[in-house]
C-alpha cells in the first residue's frame, strides 16, 4: 500500500540552511559563550560537557531561540545586545543536562554516535556534570535580568522533568493511550521548544500575542519534532532499518507507532507487544516483525501524518508575522524536521 | 590523652531551641509550601519527593533563611510579605535534590536513616524527581522577583554541583590536602549554607555589609558543619562506633580525619589507608584500626579544632549586629552544631 506523499517530488528540497544562515552570527557568539561556561578548574566537567556538546548536536533550540529574538527585531537597534545569546546558551545546556541525565535512566550505551559519557566516566559524572549544567544555564538566565525569561524557563525545567517522570511510569506499559503519550512528548521535549522560541520576543518587550504566537511554534514544532523521531527509530515512512534505528524497540520504550499498532492490531499482535516491550523477551527477527506489525496497521504513516498535522498548527501560529527572510526560514525548517523521515 | 573542652561541664547545654522558636510560624508557612509544591499529577513525584522530605531532617537550611530575614526585620512592617518563605522552601528543594542525585553518586542504600529513595524507586527516579525539585526551587525563587537573590541561588547551584564533581575526582586519593578538601566541602556544603543565608537581608534590601556578615555567618558556619558531621562518621570526639558511624570509610571518602592521619601518620598508616580507601580492600577489624590510627594521630580532636575555628569565624561575622534575641540564638546555634560531636 503506497502513500502519496505531498512533497513527494522534491523539487526544491525545504532545509535548514536558510535558518541556519540567519542566525549564524549570533550562533557563533552562543558557541562562545557555551565553551566559556563549561570551563572549570575541575578538569572533569569541561571534559565531560564537551564531549557530548562537540558531538555536533543541530543545537536546533538555541537556534530557535535566536531566530526568534530576531523574527520580532530584537537587537536590531543596538548589535551589542546580548540577552538572546545567553539565553540560548542557557537553553542548550538545558537540553545537553537533560541528555546526559536521560543516559542515566535509560541506561544508555550511546549517544549522538558517541559512546555515552556515562559508560566513560560513570554515572555519577553525568549526573553531576549535568546539575552543573544546569546551574551554569540558570546563572545565564539571571544575568539577562528579564524576569519573565526566567519564569518561562525554570517553568520548562519543571515541566521537562515532569515529563521524564511520566514516561517513566508509563514505561513498559503497552496500554498508554495517544493521548498519554501525547502529554509525555509536550512535556519532555515540546516544552523546551517552545519556552526556547517564546524567551526571544519576551525579552524583545513585544505584544503577548507575538510571544504566545512563538511559543506554540515553538511547541508544535516540538510535537511533530518528537513523532517524527520516534517513526525514524523505525526507519520512518520507508519502515527500513538502518544503523539509528531499534534503540526504541530494544529499550522497551512506548512510542506513537506502538501506540497505534496495539489500538489497531489483532491480539496476536498485541501478544507480540507485550511479550517484547511489557517483558522484556526480544529474541532474534523481532525487530522486523515490529516493523511488519507496524506496517500492516500503518502504524509509521499515520505517525507521521499526526507530526504533518503539529506541522500545520506551527505554520499557522506564524500567521501574525509579515513575510519575510526569517519567517520563511522558521516555516522551511518545519518541512524539514518533518522530511528527515521521508 | 584527655582534650580540654571548653564547654565540658555542661552548664546549659546551648542547643536550637531558641532558632527554632523564634521561626516556628514562619517555618509552617515554609512546610506548607514544601508540600503544595512537591504535588504532581505524576503520583511519583510526591511519593519519592516526600519519602525525603517527611522524613524529618532538621531543615537547618530553609531555617536559615527565615532567621536572617528575621535578623534583618523583613517583614516586619507587613507580615503579609512571603519572599523569605518562598527562598526557604526553594534552599530546602536545592537540598533535597542533592540528597537525591548524591545517593545515585554514591550508590547509597540508606538516607536519613530511611531506605534511600533509589534502592526503592531506582536511580531513575532519584535522577528525575531530583531535577523536578530544582526545577521548582527555581520557580519559586522566580516568584519573589529579586534578580540578586537569584544570582545568589544559581550560583550557589552551579557551585555545589562542581564541589560534588571536585569530591568525585579526589574520591579514593589519599594524597588529597587539607586545602584541597576545604575547598571541596566549601563548594559541596558551605556554598548552600553561605546563600541560604545571603538571600535573606538581600530581599530585606539591607547594605551590602549586612548581606556579607550573613553570607560569612553561613559559609563558615557550613565548613563547621560538615567538618563536625566527618568526625561524627567515626564517633566523633569520642572515638566510638555506633549506628551511624562507618559510612565515609566503608564508601572510601577522603575526609579530613583521614587527611590528618595520612599527613601525621606513619608509613605503615599510610599503607593502611592506601589499602582500604584506595584499594577498597577492607576487611573485618579494619574499621577499628582506622578509629586507631585517628586517635594517635589526633586526627578527630583536630578535625573538630579546625571546626571550632570556623564557628570562631562565623561568630564574629554577626558582631556588626546588635544585641537580641534572634542573634544570641544563631550564636547558639554554632556550639549546637559543635557540640554534636562530643
Amino acid at each position: 500500500m503506497g502513500l502519496v506523499l505531498p512533497f513527494g517530488e522534491k523539487p526544491s528540497e525545504p532545509g535548514i540552511e536558510a535558518l541556519v544562515g540567519l542566525v549564524k552570527d549570533d550562533m557563533n557568539r552562543v558557541n562562545a559563550l557555551i565553551l566559556s561556561r563549561t570551563g572549570s578548574d575541575v578538569a572533569m566537567i569541561p571534559e565531560v560537557a564537551n564531549h557530548l556538546i562537540s558531538s555536533g548536536g543541530k543545537r536546533l533550540r538555541p537556534m530557535l531561540t535566536l531566530a526568534m529574538a530576531q523574527l520580532v527585531g530584537y537587537g536590531a537597534d543596538d548589535p551589542e545586545r546580548s540577552g538572546h545569546v545567553n539565553l540560548a546558551a542557557a537553553v542548550e545546556f538545558m537540553h545537553t543536562a537533560t541528555l546526559l541525565h536521560d543516559d542515566v535512566v535509560d541506561e544508555s550505551d550511546m549517544r549522538r554516535g558517541r559512546v555515552a559519557a556515562r559508560v566513560k566516566w560513570g554515572n555519577e559524572a553525568s549526573v553531576l556534570v549535568g546539575d552543573f549544567l544546569l546551574g551554569q544555564a540558570f546563572r545565564m538566565m539571571v544575568e539577562v535580568g528579564s524576569l519573565r525569561a526566567l519564569e518561562i524557563l525554570s517553568d520548562a525545567a519543571a515541566i521537562i522533568a515532569e515529563g521524564e517522570v511520566m514516561q517513566l511510569a508509563a514505561a513498559k506499559n503497552i496500554e498508554t493511550t495517544e493521548d498519554a503519550y501525547l502529554a509525555i512528548i509536550r512535556a519532555k521535549t515540546a516544552e523546551l521548544f517552545g519556552a526556547a522560541c517564546e524567551v526571544g520576543p519576551v525579552i524583545g518587550e513585544r505584544p503577548a500575542a507575538e510571544a504566545a504566537a512563538c511559543r506554540s511554534y515553538g511547541m508544535n514544532l516540538g510535537v511533530a519534532f518528537q513523532l517524527v523521531d520516534d517513526a525514524l527509530d523505525y526507519g520512518g515512512a520507508a519502515a527500513k532499518l538502518g544503523k539509528n534505528t531499534g534503540d526504541d524497540f530494544r529499550e522497551g520504550k512506548i512510542t506513537l507507532p506502538v501506540v497505534l499498532s496495539v489500538r489497531r492490531g489483532s491480539e496476536a499482535d498485541r501478544a507480540f507487544f507485550r511479550r517484547t516491550l511489557e517483558r522484556g523477551e526480544i529474541a532474534e527477527g523481532d525487530l522486523e516483525e515490529a516493523l511488519a506489525i507496524m506496517r500492516r496497521n500503518r502504524a509509521l504513516e499515520d505517525t507521521l501524518e499526526r507530526a504533518r498535522h503539529y506541522g500545520a498548527v506551527a505554520r499557522d501560529a506564524l500567521a501574525i508575522f509579515p513575510d519575510g527572510p526569517m519567517k520563511r526560514a522558521l516555516l522551511e525548517a518545519i518541512d524539514f524536521c518533518i522530511r528527515r523521515a521521508y
